[in-house]
């Protein structure tokens, strides 16, 4: 089995020769993440869509919606983008429609993928025993910053080629390579490899960065976020 | 100034917001090494064309023709595509159209580009001198592989990185900080860290890597080939 990582939704169709594999999504700050807490938190679906009006409507017919673009919440919705927001109280038992500036749009390239899983460090671990289960073929999906290469994403994608390297898989390509190289050189000091990123600037920018410790941190949730094709939500599985 | 590295011709359209910067089109290995070769040997022009189809055609006007696909000469063509083909004898003062897998793609995505240029680490201190002269933003167009990302494009984007840093540059994002990143892990012994690469085992495979040593050397030609729109040629300029 390999492991690849794609850095951009916009590459996934160079890299997505088969369907027969597992497409992990990740958008670690902070849809993926904040997607993982909230059924933490007893959400019982997400329900990704990738545009705004979609949301909107979806809103008006009753639903929680937690819509973000540019890191900002819409005005007209439930929640933002940040994983503190999806609280038990506000999400249990319930349905949260859900579209953000990246990691929804990466979701609806990938949906073709045998196997859909959302990632994030939260469930890193979750996500790596889940492929070794499968025996099949993992690409790691970056959902990038409006379809560029973002470096918290990749180190997400060399984080789990690690440990699915451990796990008997083998490299697929230069691009999970570098991403493992990144992750080694990362890795003992995150937080502060994470400082040179184009995105914790956009984030303290707004005053949103107190997530970003959480986002970074491995193995606080055990949850497996799957998409089903037919109904369109993500449940814990 | 800012410079940018964009990983492939796919992620072009997300990178070049505005037409007025330089874009600096690379294949290491081998096109954009081999067009800086066959430039110093006295080939009057190249012509990039995209297809093996347009190739023949020129080949049949009487053009001297260079084409590659999947690293092997096309066997209609004059050449393949090591910088060791092009010899005095055999290019001065001649027109070569040439195709190959990857880097004329990169050429015609970028076309628009206001400047486009060519660059390998055979010219890479010319190209940033010219850089510095224009005095306009950069970004370095990895012709990858079908698309995806390769290690040898990206490493010569961090190397004129760091090179245009030195002259004021600032880094555009995250691609060009990783790039940068990569180089100063690779420079140290850069033959070591290609050797993980995809494309020298598939060069090894076809035992076309006797010219990967001079692929890697800096600064062997001073030559700064140029793309002129109308014309569709390349030239010293």
């Amino acid at each position: 089995m390999k492991v690849e990582v794609c850095f951009s939704p916009a590459l996934y169709p160079f890299y997505a020769e088969q369907e027969d594999h597992i497409v992990v999504v990740v958008d670690i700050f902070r849809a993926s993440t904040t997607m993982c807490a909230a059924l933490k938190n007893g959400a019982k679906s997400i329900m990704p869509v990738a545009s705004i009006e979609e949301a909107q409507v979806y809103k008006q017919r009753g639903f929680l919606v937690g819509a973000e673009r540019n890191v900002k919440r819409c005005e007209f919705a439930d929640f933002g983008n940040s994983p503190f927001d999806y609280t038990r109280d506000k999400v249990e038992g319930k349905d949260v429609v859900f579209t953000t500036t990246n990691g929804t749009q990466a979701i609806d390239m990938a949906s073709d993928a045998r196997i859909l899983i959302i990632g994030a460090f939260s469930n890193i671990s979750t996500i790596a025993e889940f492929c070794k289960q499968q025996q099949k073929d993992v690409i790691v999906l970056c959902a990038g910053w409006n379809n560029r290469f973002n470096i918290e994403d990749t180190l997400f994608g060399g984080a789990l080629t690690g440990k699915l390297l451990q796990k008997g898989y083998t490299l697929a390509s230069d691009a999970a390579t570098v991403a493992l190289s990144m992750w080694q050189e990362a890795e003992p000091n995150i937080r502060e490899y994470i400082n040179r990123t184009e995105h914790i600037k956009r984030l303290e920018a707004n005053n949103l960065q107190d997530s970003v410790d959480y986002c970074l941190t491995e193995d606080t949730v055990n949850i497996l976020p799957l998409y089903d094709k037919e109904t369109r939500k993500i449940t814990n599985a």
